[in-house]
């Protein structure tokens, strides 16, 4: 095919490339700074075209940012499908009913219109109740069972203080999923399958990420791992991770020592009722501390956070316990802190307890929030570190809490021992699994931020490789004899690669390459300069740890008439293809 | 590869085949009767599995649907991107101010609702307001200009009946595009070349359309074509097409003459005024037909529609026209209806005229709705015939209407011979085009359906191959020696192909075909009844005159030891991925 192999520049042909290989256009201010760490990133993302804010906290996404989310979406679906996730597309309008019955019609945050008959509906912003809705009215059989949905579209929140970017905003791309299992051995199953999915997900998205125990929240459910990359400076979430065993948890969950006891401590205390308020639950903690009430429940299930000494008065918490008569029924629970010893100023104890019988004392237990330096509840070894972080997942294992309220229930044999043949009826068990997609993608551009711009990893990058020609190297449009038509050669050579061709005129060799470079495009290709030679730049960074591509230069180097110089590599045009795809490798 | 090429079948290893390529979970009502145009298509949708409707008018998008949904904004896009469309994704939820200042917020069919503080939006029903205002942010340059952009994506409408189905809904799929040029001219290629881009994606998508002049509505402009399909009793739009020259129209857009003039008719007048009150229109027409106030404005374009007799009180309306003095500056233009002659009954003149030199009268004008049989108005010979149809596009030349109130400007050098230099400021030049992309798959599946379901083209439909297995094509999981791995010869065979193999167990043969060609799948692949030669069944229509297939047929039929019986060919397993490419060029 190489007709001219060693001919002129201006001998070749240079044609229009069909409009799918175009660069987007790009809606660039050209008053950016020299060094584009000195603008905040969300700020970056506006000024080179990925998207816009049309208020705060709306998003209008343009060409590049558009190819961006679309890749991160793959990356995604991908790894759903893998574990049999099926992909659907729930409405947007979700009808006021469903939330009252499960209680979360109250939620502030939750965009609320009526339609011309006047029906109450909000605009999703999560879809637990919708799909619990969805499988109840389709289920049959037990034997339909497990289920696993997911979709990946825009979701809604009212968020009181909308923050320009991607981070805080109240129309945000997520993935969501949900799992319907028989019992709660599949169902964690099922849990244990996602979080695999999760694992290659982040994988795929190269950054290093970090799981954490996480508290349940408004979601609910019994267990649930949040999903975060570490960030010091974007980072609005706080975690801990454990230098030994590598545990890490967001504060309401970590669990802590002291590294040593201290003597004579100053005692706080806080009281609490349990729900069915027989048991008054004394937490104990060093003066200076706070309190953490996520790990009392912890220990304590049953206990009411809102009877609580700090928003109830004593006298009204404790006025059961001072009555002679009904006092008789009731118990104490003593919480000491593990910080605390026998040598610790405890304050005196608030009731007159006639039988000390009925009062229990928990030693040992971690109930303060953790601090920098601690040791590990995990594994009682290790030190704990703090990281700023930004969340960017939260799994949940959420058992009946929706499948009761909506009654979604199935009928399923009972067990082989059992005396009666009939069918036992009960609440399908249920798992949730999201991740904030247009959250990954601010993340990704605040970590991966350097002073040229975005730097993508290939798998989410908006394209992998700008094509563009240098100066001087003409087009002869009616050239009829010779000619060689480099485009035709590019196209063959980068089939299958997802390449764009910057053909602006006007604009010069090198603000086209600053401009790919700022987009966080992985490679830019020079055609014309020594053509047939062509020079190939890799932008930034790496994310493998030895580069791949030294195999291939050992082996090729004198055929492909390949040089490198740092950053930059020069081949024929024939071997481009095999080059860019070992360059890829690294990226 | 292939090792026991006429093994027995039992020696076959047949292993579970990768998610990727197993068939969704369907959710099909068994109840179904055996003729499947005895239910209502938007029935069929949901009892198949496309999707389901939580309310009236909103969709849940279910696995099988969301295919052939994807499938459809591919064919869209491809062809957008072709003509130089770039994708977008605005915001759904567009703020109030930018729609009063176009004068379109009193609209009642938007979905309104107002944020935590306070601030009215509504959803995104069409998106005019926000990309001329994201334009009008960006825009520096008239070098700038042409500009065309596209996105894909959920539109709302407070539809006060909505049905059931995807044909008039308030939530639904839309490709909205807008482009933005320096002047008329320029505007009108682009918009040429979009009409180009409706008929490659209408031609791709296989089903017979028209393209019909039609009134530009609420969206304005001045210039319009309706996109549809022909379809007898699911049709809501009524479509007049000639018998000559072809051209559609829409009932407000359809001029048409008497195929002879009859005398002595009886004649109704309604009366007009101009928007400036200085002109009375009197509208004559045979009595019986109904006046189409749309062919009026295209004669008389400053007429003030609202300004009429049959609103407006006569003796309110002709004041200033029996006025002596007012009545020196008023003039009068009469128009006769085509199918009026002077043998006509016209009513008496209601206003004393004095001047009769300021009456115009316009005469052999068609003004009232066409009826079918008359003769075409554009050619002046074919005749007309009545079409009931689905739009499924809409085409506008919007001119200033949005750029002005807006204020999208753009200042553009002066002509060469002019005067001074200064450059002159002038409103960017739009035009709009939207497809329904839902209300294709509604109006297709409507189309295309037979009694053994829905018929799709390959081009949208779920997929383009089920595999089953045939009873009796037992696996042999731990056979080490021999044995021939089916799957992984057709994951070979089938590389590049969108098919799903059906495992489900517990399902019989007959069942998955039937199933298969309820969804609409082209075709069927039936393994192991007579391995290694296998069964491939074609599903209903062929989109080609002549079959593809024969051609390969003619030339293989030994080799490949095809065989085929009607709808049915039986092939060597080694020939599969040969024989069904070339049977799906017939799909």
């Amino acid at each position: 095919m190489l007709k001219a192999k060693n001919g002129p520049s201006w001998m070749v042909r240079y044609v229009s490339h069909s409009s799918k290989h175009r660069v987007p256009r790009l809606a660039i201010n050209s008053e950016l700074p020299k060094d584009l760490t000195t603008i905040p990133t969300h700020e970056l993302f506006v000024k080179s075209g990925f998207f816009s804010h049309p208020r705060p906290g709306l998003v209008n996404w343009m060409p590049v940012g558009l190819n961006v989310l679309r890749k991160v979406e793959q990356v995604i679906r991908d790894r759903m499908v893998e574990v049999g996730g099926e992909e659907v597309n729930l409405s947007s309008l979700s009808s006021a009913s469903l939330w009252e019955k499960t209680g979360r019609w109250n939620n502030t945050e939750l965009f609320k219109l009526r339609d011309s008959s006047g029906d109450p509906y909000c605009l999703a912003a999560t879809c637990e109740e919708e799909i619990t809705n969805l499988v109840s009215q389709q289920l049959k059989s037990y034997k339909d069972l497990p289920q696993l949905y997911f979709q990946i579209n825009k979701k809604y929140r009212d968020e009181k203080r909308p923050r320009s970017g991607l981070l805080r905003g109240r129309e945000f791309i997520m993935k969501d999923a949900y799992s319907f299992d028989i019992d709660e051995t599949r169902a964690m199953e099922t849990y244990d399958k996602l979080v695999g999915a999760y694992y290659r997900i982040f994988e795929d998205l190269k950054v290093p990420f970090v799981k954490a125990d996480a508290d349940t929240g408004d979601i609910g459910g019994s267990l649930s791992h949040e999903w975060h990359y570490l960030h010091s400076s974007a980072g609005e979430d706080t975690l801990f991770t454990c230098d030994e065993c590598g545990n890490s948890s967001n504060l309401e969950k970590t669990l802590s020592y002291s590294e040593k006891l201290e003597d004579h401590l100053e005692v706080e205390v806080e009281y609490f009722l349990t729900k069915d308020t027989s048991t008054l639950i004394c937490a104990y903690y060093p003066r200076g501390r706070t309190l953490e009430t996520n790990l009392l429940k912890l220990h304590i299930p049953d206990i009411d956070l809102n009877l609580n000494s700090s928003v109830i008065k004593q006298e009204e918490l404790f006025k059961e316990f001072k009555d002679e008569e009904l006092m008789m029924s009731k118990k104490v629970i003593r919480v000491m802190d593990a910080r605390l010893n026998q040598t610790s100023n405890l304050p005196d104890f608030p009731v007159p307890f006639i039988n000390r019988s009925f009062i229990t004392t928990m030693f040992d237990t971690p109930i303060v929030a953790a601090t920098e330096g601690e040791i590990c509840g995990v594994c009682e070894d290790g030190k704990l570190s703090v990281h700023k972080s930004i969340e960017v997942g939260h799994t949940f294992f959420l058992g009946d809490k929706y499948t009761k309220p909506l009654n979604l229930t199935v009928e399923v044999p009972p067990p082989a021992d059992a005396t009666s043949k009939k069918m036992i009826k009960q609440n399908v068990v249920m798992g949730c699994y999201g991740i904030g997609v247009s959250r990954i993608i601010a993340a990704m551009g605040e970590i991966l931020k350097d002073s040229q711009g975005f730097r993508w990893p290939k798998s989410i990058a908006p394209w992998t490789m700008t094509v563009v020609e240098a100066r001087g190297f003409e087009s002869i449009e009616n050239a009829d004899s010779c000619v060689y038509n480099v485009l035709d050669k590019l196209e063959t050579e980068l089939e299958g690669f997802n390449y764009k061709v910057d053909e602006r005129s006007g604009v010069g060799l090198g603000k086209k390459i600053k401009e790919s470079n700022m987009l966080g495009i992985p490679l830019s290709l020079i055609v014309g300069k020594k053509f047939p030679l062509v020079e190939i730049e890799v932008r930034g960074k790496r994310f493998t740890k030895e580069p791949v591509w030294r195999k291939l230069y050992q082996e090729k180097k004198e055929e492909f008439q390949w040089e490198v110089n740092e950053e930059k590599h020069i081949v024929h045009i024939d071997a481009v293809g095999e080059v860019v795809k070992t360059l890829l490798e690294d990226m």
